[in-house]
């Protein structure tokens, strides 16, 4: 928890895992408690039900019983959230769930079902042009477009496999130049030295990378100096519907 | 699913296993939409978290855990409930952990403060005399006195084990005669022949026992008769504290 | 147990389940157990690791790892059959294994090195012409050609998906007729009413199919009648390479 | 994997996780093909079915069901270290279960039994005086001795438990100095300050304590100069019974 704890001082929003591919009540519970007291939004970071694989492995679950996996999560995640004053404020699939839904479309209308279902009013993150920010959008959801600060990116905008080299950067100047380029600019250089346009309203460092607090940090400073909000530019809050 | 969609148009309450001993979040989502149709009452029926032994073995969870790994399930089974349009209106512990509070304080206390922390309107199931009942009591949540249709009593009026015989009564009209006497008498009759005085509130009748709706059938009908209303002999509504 | 009791004093091999998709240690040795005494052979049945979808969903594990988790399978299943005086006598994948391996190459190489690896001496079972069969005859392993009593198969010859209306048999008769068919002429009626060749040395009930045993000993007692030896059309003894 | 190698390059013995309680194929093929290369011994680290709590939570399993987990995980990674060409060499229990058949007889004896059954000229690990090495030597197998290098010990010579403040060592000169007392003479200085006799045949220093690898390159070098022959004082090798 000790690099989770400097994150939340630096992050504006946090993805936390609901007990499927990690996560269990106690530390659910925590980073709840920590983010609310720092203000730092909740997201529910929604998986496979697979413990084993870190979630990161595609799972062709039937999609009338995702929309319950997911909605499970949320509600679970939820209920910590309101112990600690709060609510989860957005969702955010994660691991082969989100490279799935990208593409899957029964997939992704089933994720977007079970937010749906839950609460309208939350936001929902993913990759911009994904078949789940569109079925989120066709349900009514309010899809936020992500980045990766610490991942490659293919020639079409999707993310490189970790299965690949080079999939996930570890240079932190690198990777705080990408980032200003993606925000500033809305593009991104691909593994294949091509250029790839992103418009980036979220940009989502990984709590378990090496160094990442050290990359967190450089970057808010790097955004302060930009004069980039970190309130506008973050997850938009959730409409109040329930 | 069968047996239980004919149990909820018997019963007046439905005990739902939330996914850490038994439970998935499609059968879950189901119960809940089913119980909420004919206005049954869904529990939040709270376990170790051991699908392998179906939450029937003690396990000697830090109480600092357990508070955390009860609200997960109440959160995530009320996740269903507001689907369905209702929401969870109390607490059961099932299994070992139902066994456990009887004696075991910290455990007991963890339960209750869950409840507590999660929503102090729910109303908690539980043997009479349970250390659980007390400390329950004692953190400001509505105990209900609770008997077991199917269950043998030792003379100081805990259930006999499952692991002793005779543990699991299966015989409908002892069953049935039994609850009558419970219910008007306020006594059972122990595994040794003595008498055990009990105040009963609830009345559980396991799904998964062969014979499950033929028993709570003539029970409900046998109550009628007795002129013992449904809505009085059942699980008090929670208090609005949310 | 009662139908798995039942099922072993009629059929000549048992799947048994590892652990990882069902199964579990009690079980597992029982089961060994009364099929030792029976001179049933006791073939691995390797899955996913999906308790919670019963190992009938695809996942897109690593195939370096799948090679170690059906390692792990096949070993904790001999423990028991070495417990009760024999061994694994062959390898037969399930559910979503079994039908993603007809085509998946790098899973179904993955299969066959991990049963090479554990003991080349092994057959193995699987659809007819599926490329787990390949992949295993290529690998030194013995492959035996499988057909289903009770599924509708696709005039390719593949099994129609349980999410697909009509994937299971239920009529006694209509399935004792088709598989006396498979065995006698080679041949099956697929889905669409087209005919497919199959040549099938082993024929396989699924022990929780209402109405299993009935099916099963109709069967014995058909292909006596017919003159086939239960040992001759039976999956044939490893190769001692131990 | 880091500190792992370099623990088998120092140590006479491994004890491996079997998946119940932490470890995965994967892993149990690495570590198992890693201590063949080195000629160090493959010990079964047998746990409680908990992986969420690390096998560090009692659980009140059946003595019966006890046996066949403990077969189970015994087989399964035997399967590892017949791949990497030998074989469990040893059983040790760990956590919780190790802890409690100190003193919990009918546990104690199913683990004894699941060894005698599993392989009878298998040596086993445990506590000196504890009811676990009692029933092992009753059913025939050979008890070892065991001490822990960074672990804390009550004035009855059992393992301070871990929720308690004190029970793990970390200062390496302590804890070299402890170790050295215990095997050259036979005592170590409880947590009260008193003295207690311990004959001590393996020494156990877990390969998840900060530093271990410095621990046990000094333990190492301390026994060497001592005069120690590190494979005098080791398990002793598996007799021959199968």
């Amino acid at each position: 928890m000790g690099d989770d704890e400097a994150l939340l001082s630096i992050v504006t929003s946090a993805n936390v895992a609901c007990g499927y591919h990690a996560g269990d009540p106690s530390v659910m519970r925590r980073v709840c408690e920590r983010a609310a007291e720092r203000g730092v939004m909740i997201g529910a970071q929604v998986g496979y039900r697979d413990l084993a694989g870190f979630g990161r492995r595609f799972i062709d679950v039937d999609p009338r019983e995702l929309v319950n996996d997911v909605v499970y999560q949320i509600a679970a995640l939820d209920g910590f959230a309101r112990l600690a004053g709060t609510s989860v404020a957005y969702v955010k699939p994660h691991g082969a769930l989100y490279n799935a839904i990208v593409t899957h479309e029964p997939q992704a209308a089933a994720v977007a079902d079970a937010v749906r279902r839950y609460d309208p009013g939350l936001p929902v993150l993913g990759l911009p042009g994904s078949a789940w920010l569109r079925t989120a959008a066709e349900a009514g959801l309010t899809p936020v477009h992500e980045a990766f600060a610490d991942r490659a990116y293919t020639p079409q905008g999707t993310l490189v496999s970790r299965r690949e080299p080079g999939a996930v950067l570890h240079d932190p100047e690198e990777i705080v130049r990408r980032c200003l380029r993606m925000v500033t600019q809305g593009t991104v250089e691909a593994i294949d030295g091509s250029e790839v346009r992103l418009t980036v309203r979220s940009l989502c460092v990984h709590g378990d990378t090496p160094g990442a607090v050290n990359i967190a940090r450089r970057l808010r400073k790097e955004f302060d100096a930009a004069g980039l909000s970190p309130r506008a530019f973050a997850v938009p809050a959730p409409r109040q519907e329930r």
